[in-house]
C-alpha cells in the first residue's frame, strides 16, 4: 500500500519483516506435515522455535510499539488506521505478555503435545492433565496481561476473533443451542434417518485426486499459486502472498473425506489468494479472523460441496472416477449429508457440528474462569455429550482427548468454528439475492461465485474488522437465524419432515 | 560438542543459531527446486534475501568477532582450535567485505541468474554480458578485501576449499592435463570408440525411481533422514543434521541421467549424515569442504555406480525392471562408461571431465587477475575447446553460457569439483587395501564401504581442513597420480587398449 506519512511506513517497513518471518514459519510447518523425514523432528522443531524468537523480537523494537503510540489519535486514512489497529492487536499478546512467559508457553506446548498424543493412543487422561493444568494455568496469565471488560475468557477470545467475547456468543448460542437439539430430534424420529444405510465400496486415491484437481479446477484454485497435498490432517497454509497450499488425506474406503477436505481447505486458499495485493506483506494481508476464514471453507464445503444441485452435476464425474455400480445421485446426497449424532468433532454433520463447538465452549470458559478444574474436564465432557446429544463416550479418547489445540494451548479457538458456519449461512443469505446460485450449482458454474466472494470479502483482507465486514456484506450484525433457517429448510427437505 | 571454556561457549551458542538459519534457507531453497508454484517465485526469494540478512547479522555482531580475536593464541583443545579456526574462516568473508558489497552482490546475482537463464536460450552472450562484467569487478573487489599471498584469485577459491591456491593448482592440473589429453587421444584411436553404439528405449520413471530406491537402500541411505524428490537439477541439500534430501531428474528414454545421478547425490547426503553428532549445529558439523564434498558423491557414482562389477550385480535388477531385450551386460556397462568427448561439462564422462575444469579454472584465474576481459571468454572458451577436445562449440549455450555458477557470483567453485575426482581416487587407493572392494561391490554389498567411509572420513566433519584429511587418510598429500592410474587402467581395459 501506499502512504505518505512517515511513522506508517516505517510500521509497514518492520511489518514487511514479520510477515517474511511468518510465512517462512508457514513453509517450514507445511514440510514438516508434508515432507518431513521422521527423524528430522527435533532439528526442525529448534528451528521453529528460532523463528518465533527472531519474531518476537521484531515485535519488541522500542521504535515499533513507540510508533503506534505516536499515532494514536493522529489524523490517519481508512487504510492507516487499519495498519495502526492490525498492528496494535497482533502486537498486544508481545506488548504485554513478558517473554518469559511467551518462551514458556512455547516450551510446555511442545512437550504437552507429545503427552496428548500419548494420552490420546493409550486413553489416559493423566498422562495429559499436569501439562494441560501448566497450560490452564498460563493461559489464565496471559489472559490477565491482556485487556478485558468482563470475562478473563474474553482476551483470550479476542486472540482469534477480533472483539469477540463471552457475552456475545452466549447470546447466539443459546438459542442456536436449543434451536439444534430440538431439530435434531425431529431428525431422529423421521423414517429416513431409521432407514440406516451402509456405506461401502473402495475409492482408489488416484481417482479422489482426480476429482479434487477437477473441482479445484472449477473453484479458479491454480497450480500457479497452491498445490495439493497429502498431510495426517488437512490444512491450508500461506507460504506466500501467491502460493496458498492446501493438504488433505485419501480414505480408500470413503471419497467423503477427501471431497469435504479439498473443498473446504481451497475455501481457506481462495480467502488468502483473494485479498488486495496492494495489502501484500502489509498488517491489512490475509482473512481478517479465524471466524471469517472459517466462514469462506464451510461455505464451499458445505454450502456448495455438500449441496444437491451442485452434487447432481458432478454425479456424473463421480460415476466416471470411481465405477461404483451401487452409486446412486440419492445415495451420493445422503453419503455427504448424513446427520448422525457421534462423539467426534471432525466427523460430525452439518447439523450436530455446532453443538461439538458450544461443549467445547462452555468448558473452555468455565475452566478460564475456575469454575472447574483440569481434573474434572472427563466427567464434565460426558454430562455434557449426553444432555446436548443423548449419547456417551465410553473413553477420554473418544471425549476430552480427541482434539489437539488444548495441547497447543488454544483456548479461544474453538469458538470460531461455529461463527465460522454462522457468517457463512448470513454471507449466503445474501449472495442468493445477487446471484443466482442454484443455476450456478446446478450447471457447475463456480466462477461468479468466486468473484463475488472476492469482491464482497476476499479483498478487503483484514481491513475491516469481522463485525464491520459482516454489517458492509449483509446489512446486520452476526446472527444465528439465517444459519438455522438453511439447516430448518435443506435438512426438513432431505429427511422428508414434515 | 562439549567445552568448559566460556569464549568457547559463546561462540557455539552464536554459531547454533546461524547453523539453524542456514538450514531454514535450505528448507526454503529445497522447496523452491521442488515444490514451489509459479508464482511464488518473488515472495520466496525475500524470504532468502531475509535469512541471509539475518545471517550477516549474526556474524556482524562485535562480541563474536571480539571473541574470535581473544582466544588467538589462548591454550585450547583439539576441538576447540577447530571450532576457532572454521568460524573465523566462515566469517572472515563477513568480517572483511563490507555489508554493502554482500548486499550488492546478492542483488546482482539475481538479476544475472534471470539473464544468463534468457542468454542461454537465446544463445546470446551479450545479454548476460553486463552482469558479468559486474559480478567479476564485484569478485576481484572482494578478492581484495579478503587476505591472500599471491594471487587475488586465491582469496576466492579459499572461500570453497580452505587454503587452495593457485599455485597448488597448477602444479596438479598441468601434469593432469597433459596425461588425459594423451590418454583420449589413444582412447579415440581404438576399435571400440569407433564401434559407435546406439543407445535407444523407454525407461518409465516409475522403474527408475524403483531402482534407484534399491540402490539407496543398499548404500543405507534411510528414509528416516532423506527422501528423494524430483527437481530440474539434482541436487543434495541438508534441512537438519538428519534430513539431508537428494533429488534427481528422470528422463524417459536414458536411464543413466537419473542412476547416476541419485548415487551421486546419495554419496554427498551420506556424507552429511555420517558427522559425529556431537558435532550438529557447530562449526564442525557438515562436509568440511566442496572438494571433499564431491570426493563422496563421485566415489559413489564413478568408483562404485559405473564399476563393472557393481553393475554385474545390477545387471538382473536392471533387467527385470525396464524389461529390455536388447540390454546386455556389455551395453549397460558401455553405457554407463562410454568415453566421448562433448561440449558440456554435465554430460561429459569420467576421462574428459576434468578437462572441462580445466578450462574453467584457466578462465576464472585469468580474468579475476586481468589478464582477459569478460568480453573475450567466449572466443577463449572455444581455442581451449579446440586444444583440449579438439572440437569447437558453434554456440555460446554450447560453450561459455553453459553453466549457471557464474551468474551466481561462484567463482572459485569450478576446481573443486576436479579435487572431488582426485580425491576420490586417492581414498580408493587407501580403502582398497584395507577392504575387499571388489567382492564387496560383485555382491552389492555396500555396509562395509559406507562403514570405511564414516570412520575414516565423515565422522570428522570440519575438524580437518582437506590437506589434513587427505593426509590422516592416505598418508600423503593430494596428487594426481592415482585418479590418473584408475582411469587408465579402466578405461585401457574398457577399450581394449595395448
Amino acid at each position: 500500500m501506499q502512504t505518505k506519512n512517515k511513522s506508517i511506513q516505517l510500521l509497514l517497513t518492520k511489518y514487511h519483516e514479520i510477515s517474511l518471518l511468518d510465512k517462512i514459519k508457514a513453509a517450514l510447518e507445511w514440510d514438516l506435515n508434508v515432507n518431513m523425514p521422521s527423524k528430522g523432528v527435533e532439528g526442525r522443531s529448534q528451528q521453529s522455535t528460532l523463528l518465533t524468537e527472531l519474531m518476537t523480537d521484531l515485535w519488541l523494537k522500542p521504535e515499533l510499539k513507540n510508533t503506534l503510540l505516536e499515532l494514536q489519535g493522529t489524523q490517519l486514512t481508512e487504510d492507516e488506521q487499519a495498519v495502526v489497529r492490525n498492528m496494535y492487536r497482533l502486537g498486544k499478546y508481545y506488548f504485554r505478555v513478558p517473554k518469559k512467559i511467551i518462551l514458556e508457553k512455547s516450551e510446555i506446548t511442545t512437550k504437552a503435545f507429545v503427552a496428548w498424543h500419548e494420552a490420546k493412543q493409550k486413553n489416559d487422561f493423566k498422562i495429559f492433565r499436569p501439562y494441560l493444568e501448566k497450560i490452564v494455568s498460563l493461559e489464565r496469565e496471559i489472559a490477565s496481561f491482556l485487556e478485558y471488560k468482563d470475562n478473563p475468557y474474553d482476551a483470550l477470545l479476542d486472540l482469534y476473533e477480533p472483539d469477540l467475547n463471552v457475552k456475545f456468543l452466549d447470546s447466539i448460542f443459546t438459542p442456536l443451542r436449543n434451536e439444534l437439539s430440538q431439530f435434531i430430534i425431529k431428525i431422529k424420529e423421521s423414517k429416513k434417518y431409521q432407514d440406516k444405510s451402509s456405506f461401502n465400496g473402495r475409492y482408489s486415491p488416484k481417482m479422489q485426486q482426480k476429482l479434487g484437481a477437477y473441482i479445484l479446477d472449477l473453484m479458479q484454485y491454480s497450480n500457479a499459486e497452491g498445490r495439493l497435498d497429502t498431510s495426517p490432517h488437512p490444512f491450508t497454509t500461506t507460504l506466500d502472498r501467491f502460493d496458498v497450499r492446501i493438504t488433505t488425506k485419501y480414505l480408500e474406503n470413503d471419497y467423503r473425506s477427501s471431497y469435504a477436505s479439498i473443498i473446504h481447505e481451497a475455501g481457506h486458499a481462495l480467502y488468502e489468494l483473494g485479498v488486495n495485493p496492494h495489502y501484500s506483506y502489509t498488517p491489512l494481508e490475509g482473512g481478517v479472523s479465524l471466524g471469517i476464514h472459517e466462514s469462506q471453507s464451510r461455505f464451499w464445503e458445505n454450502q456448495v460441496g455438500r449441496n444437491p444441485l451442485f452434487l447432481k452435476f458432478l454425479f456424473p464425474i463421480f460415476k466416471t472416477l470411481f465405477h461404483e455400480d451401487e452409486m446412486t445421485y440419492e445415495s451420493l446426497v445422503h453419503g455427504l449429508n448424513e446427520v448422525k449424532p457421534g462423539f467426534i468433532r471432525i466427523e460430525a454433520d452439518e447439523v450436530t457440528y455446532n453443538l461439538h463447538i458450544i461443549l467445547r465452549y462452555e468448558i473452555e470458559r468455565d475452566i478460564i474462569n475456575n469454575s472447574i478444574k483440569v481434573d474434572d474436564i472427563p466427567e464434565y465432557w460426558r454430562d455434557k455429550m449426553q444432555s446436548l446429544f443423548g449419547i456417551t463416550p465410553s473413553t477420554d479418547a473418544e471425549g476430552a482427548l480427541q482434539d489437539i489445540h488444548w495441547s497447543g494451548g488454544s483456548f479461544g479457538y474453538f469458538p470460531t468454528y461455529s461463527l465460522g458456519n454462522l457468517y457463512a449461512a448470513q454471507f449466503t443469505h445474501t449472495l442468493k439475492k445477487e446471484l443466482s446460485f442454484d443455476d450456478l450449482l446446478a450447471s457447475g458454474e463456480l466462477g461468479p461465485i468466486v468473484e463475488w466472494l472476492r469482491k464482497n470479502i476476499h479483498t478487503y483482507g483484514s481491513l475491516y474488522y469481522p463485525h464491520e465486514l459482516v454489517q458492509r456484506v449483509t446489512g446486520e450484525d452476526l446472527n444465528s437465524k439465517y444459519f438455522v433457517q438453511y439447516i430448518k429448510d435443506k435438512y426438513s427437505s432431505l429427511y422428508q419432515l414434515k
